[in-house]
C-alpha cells in the first residue's frame, strides 16, 4: 500500500479519503511544477480519493506585486493591495485547473471569494469567520477536483481580504475542518519536521508524528515548516495536519493529537534554536509593584514585540529585569530602555545581541522528571554557560552565547538519542 | 473652458457631469503610464466632474497569461481561461486606485463580479445582462473615483466570465448606460475618429463628431479604433461616446445620434478600407431556389464566415455566385467550394486573394442622390475597375485589385472633399 494512501479498510470495503492538499509557491513556480503537482493529485484521484488542492500564487509572483505597488504608491492602502495580491493565487488556480483537466479530470477553480471564505475586514491579515461548503461538496460528490486559491477570502460585503503571508496554510487547514476532511497535507520543500536543523545536525531525523502543541513550540522558535496560525487552527478542529515534500515521495510528518506510538514516548521529540534574538536587561531596578509594565510599557508602545522575559527574586530590594526582543529591533529596545532607566532608578542598561536560543520540545516531558536537569547537564558538559532559563509545560529553552549555537544543538540532539540510529547514519 | 469638460451651464449654476473614463491596455501598460491616467482623472474630478474609470489589462498581460495557459494545456477550459485573464484588470484596478490615493483622492476598486455586471456564462464572449448600480453610486455620492476592471463579469452563480478582448470598451458604455452617465470617454492611442486612415492619406482629418451608424460601418470596415459591440451598444442605450487619445491633449471625436453640425450634413462621413479579404467565385451555377444556401452551407459549416455576398441576375438560366472571406481562411474556402463545384453543377470556380474593399461611408448618403454614381466616376477617373459592388444605406463598398487601394481611397478622399482645408495642411 502506498504510504500516503490514507484510505480505510473496514471490513472487505475500501473506504476512501476526503483530503486538502495544500502545495506552496515553489511547488506552483512554475509551468512545470504545476504539472507535477497535477500528477500526483491525478494519482490520488487514482486510488479514489476526493482531492481539494489549496495553492499560493507561483513563487515571486508576490513580490513582483509588491514592488509594482510600491513604485507607485509607497504605503499603498490595504484594501487595494488585496485585490492586487489575490491575484496571484488566482492565476495559479486556473492554471492548475487547466493541468488537472489535461489529464482527464475534471476539475473547477475557486477564488477565496467564491468559496465565500467569510473573514473580518483586517486587510492583509484577515481572520476566517465562515466557509461555505456547500458549492464545493457538490463539486466533490460529482467526482470533480476542487482547486482553491489559498490566502484569499472576502468580508461581508464582498470585499477581497488577504489573510497574510503564508495564509495558504490557513486556508488548508481551514477547508479540511469546515469539510471534515480526514487529513489536510501541506506540501513544501522539506519532507517532514525534524528532529532539529539537518544543516546543524547530520544526523538529525524525520519524525513520523508530532503532536500540535510540539510543532507550535517548534515553528514558534525557528523551524518554520508552517504557519503558526494553521497549526493552532488544526489543533482546535482536530485536523489531522501532514507535512509533506512536493519533490520527493515520502510520508511526511504527521501533526495530530496522539503523540509518537511505541512503547515508550520520548522525553524530547526534537530540539529548536533561533539566533534572531537580543538580550536587555535593566540591572538593579527597585522591585516594587508595576516596574514589569513600566518597562515593558513603552517597549510595546514603540511596536517592539518582546518574546522571553525573566525576573529573578529580589535581593536588596532590587531586582534585575530581562527580555529579549528579535534582533532587527535591538537598536529601538535598546535606545527605548535608556531613555527609562533613570526614571525607573535603575543601576544600568546590559545589553547583548550576540545570543542564540536553544529550546528542547517534548510533550514526554509532562511525563519524565529531570529533563530540563539533563539538558543543563549536557551544556555544561560542553563547558556551555546559561544565560537565561525559561520553561514551559512542553519546553525548556535557554539563552547562550551565539557561538556556542551549533554545539549545544548537536549535544542536546545526542543527550536526547533523537538520531537516528540506522546503521550507515552519521552521528554528528 | 477645457474643450473636454462636459460640465453644463444651466442659468448661473454649473452642474457638473458624469464621466465614464476608459483607459485601454496601452495607456495603462506602465506605473509611469497609470500615474499619467492618475493625473488625468485628477484633473477632472478637481472640476468637480464625478468620475468612474474603467481599465484593460496593462499590454502585454493578456498574451503572456495566455501564453503561461497554453504552455500547460494547448485547448484550455473557457471558464479557467476567464478566471486566469481575469486577474489582468484586477491588477491595474488596484495599481490605478493606488495612484489615485496618492493625489489625495479617494478611490475604490471594484472587479467585474464586486460591480455585479451579470452576464451570461458564454466564456470568453459573455454578454452582459444586468449591472447593479447601488455600490458605485454610493460610492460617487460619496465623492470617491470608481475604478472598475473591464472586459469582465460574472455569470449568476459566480463564475467569473469575460466580454472578448477589447470588451473593456463594452464595460465602459454599458457602466455609461447603467449610471446614466454624461459622456462615455474611451482613451486609446489614437486622438479620435479620421476621415480615413492618414497612414494612406496625409490630409485625412480627424472628424469632431461621427453617428453611431458610420462608426459601426467605418469600424467593421477596418478603423479599428473602437470594439463594434461597443459602438452598437452605445447606439441602443444613447451613450455619448467620445474617442480620445491618452497622450495628446484634445477633445477626440464624438460618436453620437446627432450627424455633424453645419449648415450643410456632407454626403461622405469616411473612406474606410481593407485589404485582409479574398474573393471567391462559382461560375455558371444553376439559378434554382436554394443555391445559394448550398454554397454557403459547407462554409458556414467550416466555421468560415463570410462578408460580401453578390448574385447578379442570371443569364441563360445560371448564374454567378461570389462572396469573400477573411484571407486567413482563403485556403479552406477555396478547398471548401472545389469539392462541392461539380455537384452544384458549377462551370468553374475562380478566386483571387489580392483584392482590397473600400467604402464609402455616410449618413449624408439617405439624403444625397447621385454619391455612388460620384464614387465611381472617380475610380473611373483613375482608371480602377471595379470587381464588385456592394451597398447598404449610409455605405458603397467595392472590390478593386489589391495595388490600386491606396490610389482608390485618395482618389475618393479628395473627390467627397473630406481633407482639412486649413491652411499649411497637405493634400495628398
Amino acid at each position: 500500500m502506498d504510504l500516503l494512501d490514507v484510505s480505510f479498510d473496514v471490513g472487505n470495503r475500501k473506504i476512501m479519503a476526503l483530503l486538502v492538499q495544500k502545495y506552496g509557491g515553489t511547488s506552483v513556480g512554475t509551468a512545470e511544477r504545476i504539472e507535477a503537482v497535477a500528477d500526483r493529485v491525478y494519482k490520488h484521484k487514482q486510488q479514489g480519493d476526493d482531492i481539494v488542492v489549496v495553492v499560493s500564487a507561483m513563487s515571486g509572483e508576490t513580490n513582483r506585486l509588491i514592488e509594482l505597488a510600491k513604485s507607485i504608491n509607497a504605503s499603498p492602502s490595504a484594501r487595494e493591495m488585496d485585490v492586487l495580491l489575490s491575484t496571484g493565487e488566482q492565476v495559479t488556480i486556473a492554471l492548475l485547473s487547466m493541468a488537472l483537466m489535461k489529464r482527464g479530470l475534471d476539475a473547477r477553480s475557486y477564488t477565496g471569494s467564491q468559496i465565500r471564505i467569510t473573514t473580518d475586514n483586517a486587510h492583509g491579515k484577515a481572520r476566517i469567520q465562515k466557509i461555505d461548503t456547500e458549492a464545493m461538496q457538490a463539486d466533490l460528490d460529482a467526482g470533480r477536483v476542487v482547486v482553491a486559491a489559498g490566502f484569499q477570502g472576502a468580508d461581508e460585503f464582498g470585499n477581497i481580504t488577504t489573510l497574510g503571508r503564508g495564509g495558504s496554510d490557513t486556508t488548508g487547514v481551514a477547508l479540511a475542518a469546515a469539510l471534515k476532511a480526514d487529513e489536510c497535507q501541506i506540501y513544501t520543500d522539506v519532507d517532514g519536521v525534524y528532529t532539529t536543523d539537518p544543516r546543524v545536525v547530520d544526523s538529525a531525523r524525520r519524525l513520523d508524528k508530532i503532536t500540535f502543541e510540539e510543532m507550535l513550540e517548534m515553528a514558534s522558535l525557528g523551524s518554520k515548516v508552517l504557519q503558526i496560525r494553521a497549526v493552532e487552527f488544526a489543533g482546535k478542529y482536530q485536523v489531522p495536519l501532514r507535512v509533506l515534500s512536493s519533490f520527493v515521495e515520502g510520508e511526511g510528518t504527521l501533526i495530530t493529537t496522539e503523540g509518537s506510538k511505541g512503547m515508550e514516548q520520548p522525553a524530547v521529540s526534537g530540539i529548536a534554536f533561533n539566533r534572531d534574538e537580543a538580550k536587555l536587561t535593566l540591572k538593579g531596578v527597585p522591585d516594587i509593584p508595576g516596574i514589569a509594565s513600566r518597562i515593558l510599557g513603552p517597549i510595546s508602545d514603540a511596536n517592539i514585540e518582546v518574546d522571553m522575559i525573566v525576573q529573578n527574586v529580589s535581593v536588596d530590594g532590587t531586582t534585575d529585569f530581562t527580555f529579549t526582543v528579535h534582533r532587527n529591533e535591538y537598536d529601538q529596545a535598546l535606545a527605548t530602555l535608556n531613555s527609562i532607566a533613570k526614571e525607573l532608578g535603575a543601576v544600568a542598561v546590559l545589553s547583548d545581541a550576540k545570543i542564540a536560543k536553544v529550546s528542547i520540545v517534548g510533550v514526554g516531558m509532562r511525563s519524565h522528571a529531570g529533563v530540563a536537569s539533563s539538558m543543563f547537564r549536557a551544556l555544561a558538559a560542553e563547558s556551555i554557560n546559561i544565560q537565561l532559563i525559561s520553561t514551559s509545560e512542553i519546553k525548556v529553552s535557554v539563552i547562550i552565547d551565539e557561538k556556542y549555537m551549533e554545539l549545544a544543538v548537536r549535544a542536546l540532539h545526542s543527550a536526547f538519542k533523537l538520531s537516528d540510529t540506522a546503521p550507515g547514519v552519521r552521528e554528528a
